[in-house]
């Protein structure tokens, strides 16, 4: 392993197995370093604490090819692991991936690495290893490390805190229900399914501004806010009226809408965040959603009333 | 995230795909830690180097049903991405398991924990984290994380340096050919191809000991040599008739066997490992079986003369 061997030399031995890597190597050029070992060496910032998180796509569970481009493909699956980081707070170090390759997808591990590459270069983030094997259908498991001196965990949020979410949902959701009913998304939809941006960097912002505790919005705001009411061990009550929505979804929509990659994290009531200096920065919306308070579980209050929180989706189904 | 927190107690939201994982981390105990955020969270000994590489077992192509209970499925697997740590020369720090899990083997999942977590306790390694997907097949991608002052690479070999190989090769292969011609492997073969052990500790001896590459024994001892070969610029001879045999397999049988996660290092002869000390303290061989030299490529020398590489197998295909 030689850390600043650009992947184009890398020297590796016969075989298909690695003329499929080294054709992704070429894909990704300087995106790739340090690969051609039985493992990758990665060097980890003194004082940061190490974190690490692996995230599958499986064809036909996350995603139908008749839907996304294999670039786009590739892109989602590494933005999905990414967002891990971004719920932490923690900056990139490396990629690792692992590609299940069933026969009618040979000829498309170019388009998908060139799109696992774009993801990780918008991120900052070196593609440092791998595993390419054959595989009765699709599925990209992505492994990102990353660090911080302060990992932000799900078990931080207290009684009182407040919760915000960033940029504004409904927009995967409502792009997958215009896929399922055959017809096509508007635009606007569409990008936020098939183009997520994990946010990295509005991670740390929010970390730097005292974020206690945080979560990417992946199974729908209302489930994820339940993941972090169990952590936390405090109750959750939502409005859905406040949740920011996207042009052309519904509050109800916005409660739901999964693989967001969105942030939702708690602040302190005493600490609030600048939520004007958030916007300027990153030119997404930063918004008060609901509140923390002693008990379990998550409620959503509409019209001043609770209703049963809304399922998020479960991909073991 | 609380590094210490036993896994029964970690508090996860709803949903089927939680329910596996909760089971799978009530099989685990003690030997999983720190799940339940987005991210595990890992303390990197200072000074040390990160090492990371991730490792795919998939139904049909690394393993057959009929062939293994899932427990020794789940094992194999760990060992398989565990060996990557060894080949290093790496402590290991934690594993990451991303399971893809086909309808028919949902209710094996608490066995195949069962197997990663045993493997994973003998290796000393915690389980940290890991996502569970549906699929069509069966598939254990694990993520073996860990440390070293200075990786073992497969670039160090110079002309003149002497290879080693630990333990004796060919069980895995005499297995798999008896699986394949519908027989009953010998105890011993199947052993060697049920339930491997990642050399680990062996590694950091040879390490210690002035190792200066290195390499698993996964495609065939020739065919790594192979990626030695080629990672370091070198011609390598290595001589079948040299080659440990484990009992009942040829010569032939042992260079080419793959999936034996012993080790295949490199020594400059003025250096050379203490053999019987090593055998001492592992009870397992440890043996000379060729040398580098200027060019590159892989010879093998039967009787004096040379024959063709042996060719070692290919996931993809």
């Amino acid at each position: 392993m030689t850390d600043e061997e650009d992947a184009p030399s890398v020297a590796l031995g016969a075989g298909r197995e690695f003329d499929a890597i080294r054709s992704m190597l070429r894909v990704w050029g300087p995106r790739a370093h340090g690969i051609g070992d039985d493992a990758a060496v990665i060097d980890v910032p003194a004082g940061d604490r190490l974190v690490a998180s692996t995230d599958a796509s499986v064809e036909g569970v996350h995603f139908r090819r008749d839907w996304l481009a294999p670039r786009e493909i590739g892109a989602r699956a590494a933005a999905a692991a990414l967002s891990d980081l971004a719920a932490m707070a923690a900056a990139p170090l490396g990629m690792l991936l692992a590609l299940g390759v069933s026969p009618g997808w040979r000829d498309e591990l170019d388009e998908l690495a060139r799109g696992v590459g774009e993801a990780a270069e918008r991120a900052g983030c070196p593609i440092l290893g791998g595993n390419v094997s054959a595989a009765a259908e699709l599925s990209l498991t992505l492994t990102a490390l990353g660090s911080t001196p302060r990992p932000l965990g799900r078990n931080g949020l207290r009684a009182g805190d407040v919760l915000y979410v960033t940029g504004a949902l409904g927009g995967p959701g409502a792009a997958l229900g215009a896929l399922r009913a055959g017809g096509t998304p508007r635009a606007l939809h569409r990008a936020r399914f098939a183009a997520p941006a994990p946010r990295i960097a509005e991670a740390r912002w929010l970390a730097d501004a005292g974020a206690r505790a945080g979560i990417d919005v992946s199974d729908g705001v209302v489930a994820d806010a339940g993941h972090l009411a169990a952590a936390s061990g405090v109750h959750i009550v939502l409005e859905p009226a406040a949740l920011p929505c996207i042009e052309g979804a519904t509050p109800e929509l916005a409660a739901t809408s999964g693989e967001e990659y969105e942030l939702l994290v708690g602040f302190s009531s005493r600490a609030l965040p600048d939520v004007r200096a958030f916007e300027r920065r990153f030119g997404i919306a930063l918004t008060a959603v609901g509140r923390a308070s002693e008990g379990s579980g998550v409620v959503v209050e509409r019209d001043g009333a609770r209703v049963d929180p809304l399922p998020g989706h479960d991909h073991l189904s």
